[in-house]
């Protein structure tokens, strides 16, 4: 006979944690605590396998194919706790919850107290002498009961014993439910049960047997309500796998003074340090310890007494009032000891767990992995490394690559939180915190600065004239702009705090003020941020320094042992590119060689080449260039110590280079020294409809080759001059915004030519490479004929989305929000490589490319490069290096690291 | 032995018309012309298998492989012509051409009148009389041997025989080359010695036969000059092929009354009639008669006293001084109409030849397929069917489509351009000829169109606001915008003459005037386009209206019985939808629904949704669109008779409906009754960097389900309005812009929810499908998972090449004229479908679709969808039907038939 139903509790359990397709992960984690001899209230579970013919063959016959099976469970919970299910003198009351595979919070149904009728609430108030406790469980059970089994909804479709709870209390004056005495709950049951009647044209069922049935296909059916289809589809969790159910008998918290509730954790999930600790409340259920509403107790002793020191609680009180469990029952205390000790055992990972004492037992409910810090991930990693408990693998794939965000950048202070105000939410566009005082325009942040007081540069968006600002700035602030606005990308760059598209702000710059609703802000008022949740504070918060440990170092150079990719860095100055070397990263992935062209005197040679009519007009400007260029290039080389760096060539439209507001323009033209209508016309000129898909990339080079020689000479004389000073230099040119072969043939000959030419000049030649980025669709489809002219591909996964999405990531805010909102999008796919999509392309242009040059050297340098899951995809699609912001590389070193693992794995066991 | 050379000449070839590859395409014709029996001077072809040598093995080696061969067609030349290579007495004169097998003009070398020297030219002179004669063709060959075979050059990079030349007429105050008397001609000939001895450090060779190999040796050489492989490069010519050599005696039609040059077409290239005709010139090169110093004579004696009549001519006068050929040579005149016959038998198709009459006797030099106008190709190959001279198949493989253009539209009135000046030159974005005053704004049309004035609307752009006035002009003239434009775009669908993107223009709305250089036109000015070369003309030129023909229809029919793919039409309007019914439309690919909001209460009451704040503000505004919608609908369906009527919901950002300038915002505020500031804050929350990628398509429709629902009502509605009628409807609703299957799953379900509710209201229901655009590359790569939500595909090629490119088609003038110009590209990708980029995803979404879908109904809606050889794609990709502008609809339908054709002969000859 097939096996429907698994026991668990008293020891021992049918099932076990690995079989979790068919008893659930809630089912299995019960089976696998109770193999291990952890106390836990006895039960069974119905597996999945039943809900699949639950829904094939309806209720009555899944009734008579598991009902042996499940009376025999009923028999082992009984026997367990001494209890009698249907008794009106010992009653056994049961939980009835829902559990499948991947869990769905808050979709499916649970029954509580099931067991429960006119008998048995007498006998259970009799037994345990407590009559508010027994008719309260009473009342819980028909209101679950009523809502989730018979379906039970009055004629506004809402809850009616909400409606008729609300009027008990106001009657009798009561506030919380608590409130009410035994003889009113009593008429309240009546009223329910009235209710009930009433609303489902049936009475509440009294036989328990009914009760428990009810429960139990009520749970399998809602597996299939259109909430719980919806949400499966939104998370891409499959259809197919059905729910289990879980029957366990009830304990309780609340039965007098022998009785509590508690959660622990079995080490320090702040610090990381190996030591016990948590909280308890004495008469309690487990939804008081969290509540808030007493004071929770704390479990060891150490821990009362700095609590009570930090509270200016005396030694006596504290003991008196606020004991903790080592001392007010020493022995369960000792027995949660053990029983962390046998968890860490088992689990091998840091263990948050919830328990009982009912009466003096202490029942274990539920135990799981406890969230952590990111310094206690690194720790407790790094200590359970160290004391055998796991291999170098299991410590390096149980990292949360995300949270070494928290080693990066600065945070608030521990506390600093509690009593600030949140006055707006953006998107958390690059993670820490920040304080400092609002400012709106670039040249009064250096007033600032120079006082050195700190800025927040806040801005309705940000364009490339605020790079200084931003850099001077400890936070940046934008009204407008996605997670991958001008603002994001370069704070991201710069490691600095930034939220951005806080659409609630209204930014006028005349007046130099910014609203929120009705608050106005103005210049000079301090403001905080937190760039890791989007939220923007009032007032000045103080921020801590982040500090590299030593768990950090000695992790991240683990992880790269285990890594098959490189990790470089996308930074565009010397600056970068040492804090990207600090980080760890072996190259430059990415040096963008627009943004040297925005300071000082270059913008106006920039400006120059732009405003040229004519090919030597255009020469004329960029001589100016070259000698700065070079010398950018130099500080790069040198920074990076002879590892590669990939330069790429001007990328975006000229148009970026001429502002366009008429008083700007006034400016500029005072500044070369022409009428302010050749400004105003070239502007115009140069505008586009769709700047990103106009006159920028190889299309910028291929029509003025003589930009393209400029820089290629920048590269080559800055190599040769690093050379000469007896470092290595590996330089690598990047073409980008490549649709079609014949225009990056078009310029590795421009490219080589010039090379030619500087070499014979200077007699002297050094190796280089020359490549492409492939971010354009049809590069990737016509891949093959472009590696023919290419050393290396980078794919530009920023750009190659918006593509391949037909979405402008300046202009996200107008509908991915609500997409996101409908489950159009699971997530944004700016942040996580679309592998379906975008990733079919990469694969494409990886297999196209390596077919017709061997040699060819793949990387990326979107800004999926610094994203975990996508470093999986380009791990398994065999990419050679991701590159990321400066800030991201030690988290994609160890994404890379967990993607080679899970790789070799996988293809072990394919083997 | 390997042949090498192939003779022909004398009534017989070696070789024949089949053999291009080896001969090249001029020596397999001359091969053909032998065969057949017309006289041509002899020669012989040294095969393209001696250039592949030639580059292997060099040219010693060829000259000792091929020398027998070569002295064996010599000899065949001199029998022929009874001359004498290399004699001073009667010496034979030959010309060297390459001949590839694909045409190259002016790519390649060519050495005329070898042979020559100083004995020669005495000897020449002697013999025929004529000393200039001879000494002009002396000169000429130094100065061409010497350039191609010798490479001279002087120290600039010169060619010194020309400013030798220049000096010399100079020197004796002459103005042509001609004037020069046989004295200077013998003076130049010894300062062309001088000067190529200077340059080549070696003298011209005396011996001809050092002359012969010199110039057979250079042509094969000219195949791998650089600017040949570029030039190959760009049109796509395989550089394996090679050129072969044509060696060939020289004829002269400039040795007097007996000599004469001539071409002449075997029927009337401008109507089609079965008439021959042509122009001769006594005493003449063949370059002369098209040279226009004289006035060419006609061949016929009837087009003799036609011309007389028009020039004004007496009978007398004509017969003397410009006599035909049929009257000066009558049999001279019957052998060449013999050989006219001949050659249409043998060609089957309309000739154009060349022939020289040396002292009495003729000689064919050239025969190729005429070029003709649009009405005589539908004539000549209507006729030639009916004469049994050519199949059905021939005569539809042989139309040109693109020149059904100059049936559908008006032209200019016969020679009314010749004294026409260009004022400026734009992009042919929509054919044919219009003449009107110059108007500025949309309210102006209106008042010169009142007063029956024809109108020219002359714009910087175009937008969806200036459609009336488009419509009521006779032409649109823009300076901004390519050739898909809004003003483009519009202007083919309304048949209406355009030129686009018109640079040189610089228009001032404020002052309504247009200024090109230093010339002022202003509103009321009369101008003429011509919108099939983009040429604006200053002035009114009359035209005459266009004129469907039997041919036209006879053909057309043909067509569509050879045709597999159906033609659509693109086409918004009841009056669109009628041009294309015309046109023989079999449905419509394509009717885009925002044009319909843009007239009077419709934007008002458009512009109130998208100033509503809520869903209730929408639906309130949408409730009043419905209608009207609904009524456009049923003028639709009416029109198309039951045909497939593709109606898109509603697909451009709603920015579009909302106007920029604060002035026209005001306006629209005072029309809605609202705040200007509410319409300022609304037009910047829209606004978008990149509108192309932002909120549109069905990005609207799933943010704002009740644009679909109620854009779905007005289609369903006005179906069954329409059915209720009597007539036959199929309404397809198409959803835009999708890019994953969730997106037109979410559409349909909408589509269909709202369906249902009409059906229900109605009691009654009609048959309607549901498909999707694929537009986004993204959308081809999930095709299969799309293919399950869509009962068909239509191929937005205009949006998928500019996602696939990086291309935004409204910005193109930035860079790809330069790029046309270098050859990085060979055509715009949005006039011709890029087959190995965009036509992937298309292929790769055809099969992906069917492979989940195998009823899915496939589709192009386009520009594409109009172009000949991107529908040989479509037809070859497998789609259903092709949908173009009304105006296209008849080129499709040829298109269509020929691509199946050609489709079909492929087929059979791979089985």
């Amino acid at each position: 006979m097939e096996k429907y139903v698994y026991k668990f509790g008293n020891g021992t359990a049918d099932g076990h944690s690995g079989m979790k397709d068919l008893l659930g992960g809630k089912g299995a984690n019960l089976a696998e605590m109770a193999r291990i001899g952890i106390p836990l209230p006895p039960g069974f579970t119905i597996t999945t396998d039943v809900c699949k013919l639950f829904q094939q063959k309806g209720r009555d016959a899944i009734h008579d194919m598991i009902f042996d099976q499940a009376l025999d469970g009923l028999h082992f919970i009984q026997d367990v706790m001494g209890t009698d299910f249907g008794s009106s003198e010992n009653p056994c009351l049961l939980s009835v919850r829902s559990g499948a595979k991947q869990s769905m919070p808050g979709m499916m149904d649970t029954v509580l107290d099931i067991g429960m009728n006119d008998e048995a609430v007498e006998g259970l108030a009799k037994l345990t002498g407590k009559d508010h406790f027994a008719w309260d469980a009473y009342r819980r059970l028909i209101q679950m009961y009523g809502d989730v089994v018979m379906k039970v909804v009055d004629e506004h479709g809402e809850n009616p014993y909400e409606t008729v709870l609300e009027e008990q209390k106001r009657k009798y004056g009561k506030r919380y439910d608590k409130d009410l005495t035994v003889d009113q709950l009593k008429e309240l049951v009546q009223l329910y049960k009235e209710t009930t009647e009433k609303y489902a044209g049936k009475p509440f069922p009294q036989n328990p047997k009914d009760q428990i049935w009810g429960a139990i296909m009520a749970v399998f059916e809602s597996w299939n309500t259109p909430r719980a289809i919806h949400y499966r589809e939104i998370h891409g969790i499959s259809n197919e796998g059905g729910t289990a159910v879980n029957v366990q008998a009830m304990v309780y918290g609340n039965m007098g003074d022998e009785s509590a509730s508690g959660v622990a954790f079995t080490r320090n999930a702040a610090t990381g340090e190996n030591v016990f600790n948590g909280e308890y409340l004495i008469d309690a259920q487990g939804e008081d310890v969290v509540a808030g509403i007493r004071t929770p107790l704390q479990i060891t002793l150490k821990a009362s007494r700095n609590w009570a020191k930090f509270a200016h609680v005396s030694e006596k009180e504290r003991a008196e009032d606020y004991p903790s469990l080592e001392e007010y029952m020493p022995e369960i205390f000792h027995q949660l000891m053990d029983i962390r000790q046998l968890l860490e055992e088992h689990f091998r990972d840091m263990q948050d767990v919830e328990f009982t004492i009912q009466e003096g037992r202490l029942w274990m409910l539920q135990t799981r992995t406890g969230k952590r810090t990111g310094s206690a991930m690194l720790k407790i990693a790094r200590d359970m490394r160290e004391e055998g408990l796991i291999t170098d693998e299991e410590a390096l794939l149980r990292l949360d690559p995300e949270k070494l965000n928290e080693l990066l950048h600065p945070v608030f202070e521990a506390g600093a939180l509690d009593k600030a105000t949140v006055i707006a939410n953006g998107l958390p566009a690059s993670p820490g915190a920040a304080t400092g005082k609002i400012v709106f325009f670039q040249e009064d942040v250096f007033t600032y600065v120079e006082r050195k007081e700190p800025v927040i540069l806040v801005r309705i968006e940000t364009s490339a004239d605020d790079l200084k600002g931003m850099y001077a700035a400890n936070g940046i602030l934008t009204a407008r702009g996605g997670m991958t606005s001008h603002a994001a990308v370069v704070a991201r760059g710069l490691g600095k705090c930034c939220i951005s598209g806080a659409g609630a702000l209204t930014i006028d710059y005349r007046n130099k003020t910014m609203t929120v609703g009705d608050k106005v802000y103005k210049e000079g008022d301090y403001i905080s941020l937190n760039g890791s949740t989007g939220n923007v504070y009032e007032g000045k918060i103080d921020t801590v320094e982040p500090e590299l440990t030593g768990d950090f170092e000695e992790l991240m150079s683990l992880a790269d042992s285990h890594a098959r990719m490189k990790v470089r860095a996308n930074a565009d100055t010397p600056d970068a590119a040492s804090v990207a070397r600090h980080f760890g990263a072996t190259g430059i992935g990415l040096c963008r060689t627009e943004h040297m062209f925005f300071e000082g005197d270059r913008i106006v040679a920039m400006r120059e080449m732009i405003l040229a009519n004519n090919e030597a007009g255009r020469e004329k400007a960029l001589k100016k260039l070259l000698p700065m260029q070079r010398f950018d290039f130099e500080g790069i080389f040198r920074s990076m110590k002879g590892y590669p760096v990939t330069i790429r060539l001007l990328d975006p439209p000229l148009h970026e280079f001429i502002p366009f507001e008429l008083e700007e323009q006034t400016e500029v033209a005072k500044s070369l020294n022409v009428p302010v209508e050749e400004i105003t016309r070239k502007a115009e000129q140069l505008r586009e409809v769709n700047p990103m898909l106009g006159h920028r990339g190889c299309r910028l080079g291929n029509t003025f080759p003589e930009i393209t020689r400029m820089q290629t000479r920048a590269i080559l004389e800055a190599a040769l001059n690093i050379s000469a000073e007896g470092l290595e230099v590996t330089p690598e040119i990047m073409v980008p915004l490549v649709g079609d072969y014949k225009e990056l043939k078009m310029q590795r000959e421009i490219i080589l030519n010039e090379a030619k030419v500087v070499f014979e000049e200077k007699h002297a030649s050094i190796k280089f490479s020359i490549g492409t980025m492939i971010e354009v669709p049809r590069a990737a489809i016509t891949a093959d004929k472009i590696a023919r002219y290419a050393d290396f591909f980078s794919f530009g996964t920023n750009d190659l989305t918006q593509m391949t999405f037909g979405f402008s990531r300046d202009d996200m805010g107008t509908f991915v929000p609500e997409y996101l909102k409908k489950g159009l999008l699971k997530e944004s796919p700016f942040n996580v490589l679309d592998n379906e999509g975008v990733g079919y392309l990469v694969k494409t242009a990886v297999d196209l490319g390596l077919k017709t040059n061997k040699e060819l050297h793949l990387g990326i340098c979107g800004e999926h490069g610094g994203d975990p899951s996508s470093i999986e995809f380009c791990d398994r699609t065999g990419l050679d290096y991701v590159s990321c912001s400066p800030f991201r590389v030690p988290i994609a070193r160890l994404a890379a690291a967990q993607a080679n693992l899970k790789h070799s794995k996988k293809e072990l066991q394919d083997a």
